[in-house]
């Protein structure tokens, strides 16, 4: 969220709205940037995603990766088919679209806030909630570890197959991730950080994790450290979320405790990620963690802010941290004056925000 | 849970303590089942974990293994030192005690209660809970996946350093814990089974398990089958618990899921398990969901009830149901009319319901 970059007059986004909700939740959001901004973005949009895949067999060409990669951002909405479409082999988009995307723009730092918003439900009891304010950020390890796609499988089909998955992880990889992850922690009130592993069973590449955090956290004396495995992390997940300040941990773990932190803190309808490359040696994706969502698409149900809220996570990493405060303190203010269980269209939602800038 | 085996005049039980609250919890347990147990249980103590390793550098010397192998089951306290003792390398209980028993013993079976028990308070809010009676078993794959040990690590202690952790799954792995999964789904009143996974990046693991699944639950028609990715399963178990009715997963996600299981119905103070063989080509073995907690060891303040509850889900194993059913009873007698946050030391709490049988 440090940015000291100026803004220009006008910057570049790719637009990938994907499957399922993608489209309308991407809609709202380009149309609440477009107010909030400070620069005119160009966007190109990019049909990209399992309606792409079913007509042409394309997932990402090559030379459409170039393009996006010339942009100054990415606007993402929700990658994924139909579950258990025939058409469709598993993992085939998310694999081939969206992890390609994060793993070839080098998006090693998978940011994902997660605070209870007035007005939002927690699912959480009084007597959890009363312990503190529950504001945390999750910095997620974006290109490696489980998500590699390492592995494979032996004798297909048959009794005796065999199907591996390789965790890979690099002291390059982690050693980086874990600094953005101090530097973060130490810009917050509470300078807190916790790595979550499981060091106690996967212990190559826990012991890798452990000492490069040891290590890093030399450089940021003031920056309190804490450990809990990921089975530990659960349990305060949802006892005392409000313990958490920032915590920095692998890439499948990170996947597993930002959806837990997506529900506790309103639902992933509210929960905002940037796949970002703090080098800016390629463009940083914003997407909702939400998924495609089929069972409810194209009918104006999905809840727009996390897609929204992505947008504002856009603006800060380019350079207009102003405008990014904006586009939260409409969300706030939607959100408070939000009738619970008020059931807005998509497009409602995205208006009522936008008419707040 | 299903047995048919007849009770005997009397059983051997390899009793392992280990260590922190081990030893205090595993006391009332035996306490209770002296009591509720129909056959005398003829028991010898290991002295296994923490302090037999930083007193002799010994984990699991082969012949304690050998002796242990010839008992009719193992009730285990806790294992795991001092978290970042540095006489005590990250793992090398967990891995060399624990998981070494559970792989040699061939515990496919990782069998973990979940139910909101009267008188025990969940995190969660009304919202949620009114929803439905919380009540589901996390069939947990125990002997393979991420928990194998494969991997390795390469350039240690330098900035090339690469670590490993290699998931290995079989067909003949995961079709008998799927099936031993179904059958328990069938026995159970909403005969309901759900698959947890992430096939669409553990593309070679998932394919696998979702293959296997599918074939066998052509064996059981009447079952109901459902399909999770782990991260949304993370969501249900916060905003709809009372959805699940059987689980079965992978070694890695059943011990996060069960964790968070645990924290939502009440707390890890009450989780029972079972590592069941159910080939009982081996003894199996049983003990809390809880860890070690060495900040708190030898103060008689750990809740008991986890061991207690293991005891019960031993005896059931043992082919004793009446008196596994008669424990929890009484556990849900104690819970019921125990005083909310009344302190008891750990033995008043084995009382107490050692008393009620
Ligand atoms: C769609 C899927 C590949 C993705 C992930 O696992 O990272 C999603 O769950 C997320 O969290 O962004
Ligand atoms: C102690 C640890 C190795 C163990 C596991 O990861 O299986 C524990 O967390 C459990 O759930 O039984």
């Amino acid at each position: 969220m440090s940015d000291t970059q100026q803004p220009t007059a006008s910057s570049t986004l790719a637009v990938i709205p994907g499957d399922g909700i993608g489209p309308e939740v991407t809609a709202e959001a380009l149309k609440v940037l477009e107010v909030a901004s400070p620069v005119k973005f160009e966007s190109t949009r990019y049909d990209l995603g399992a309606e792409r895949y079913l007509a042409t067999g394309e997932v990402l060409p090559d030379s459409v990766l170039a393009e996006i990669r010339g942009h100054d951002a990415i606007l993402l909405g929700a990658v994924g088919g139909k579950p258990n479409d025939p058409n469709l082999p598993p993992g085939i988009l998310e694999r081939g679209l969206l992890l390609r995307l994060r793993f070839e723009l080098d998006h090693y730092v998978n940011l994902r806030p997660s605070r209870l918003l007035p007005g939002s439900t927690s699912p959480l009891a009084e007597h959890v909630l009363e312990k503190g304010d529950i504001d945390f950020v999750v910095v997620r390890e974006g290109t490696e570890g489980p998500y590699t796609g390492n592995g494979g499988a032996l004798r297909v089909g048959t009794p005796a197959e065999v199907a591996t998955e390789v965790s890979v992880n690099t002291a390059y990889g982690i050693e980086r991730v874990v600094r953005d992850a101090f530097a973060r922690a130490q810009k917050r009130p509470r300078k807190k950080l916790t790595l979550v592993h499981k060091t106690n069973v996967l212990v190559n590449a826990g012991s890798l994790w452990w000492r490069l955090f040891e290590t890093v956290a030399a450089e940021f004396p003031d920056v309190t450290t804490d450990y809990m495995h990921i089975d530990a992390a659960m349990i305060f997940m949802a006892t005392d979320p409000a313990r958490f300040d920032v915590i920095v941990t692998d890439n499948l773990f990170g996947d597993i405790i930002t959806d837990l932190a997506a529900a506790i803190t309103g639902g992933i309808g509210l929960a905002a990620s940037g796949n970002v490359n703090p080098d800016r040696t390629a463009p940083s994706m914003f997407e909702p963690v939400h998924g495609s969502a089929p069972d409810i698409a194209g009918q104006q149900k999905a809840d727009p802010t996390a897609a929204i809220l992505s947008g504002a996570l856009l603006l800060d990493h380019l350079g207009h941290p102003e405008a990014a405060a904006r586009i939260e303190a409409a969300v706030l203010a939607d959100l408070t004056e939000r009738a619970p269980g008020a059931g807005r269209r998509t497009s409602e939602v995205g208006d009522a925000i936008a008419a707040r800038l």
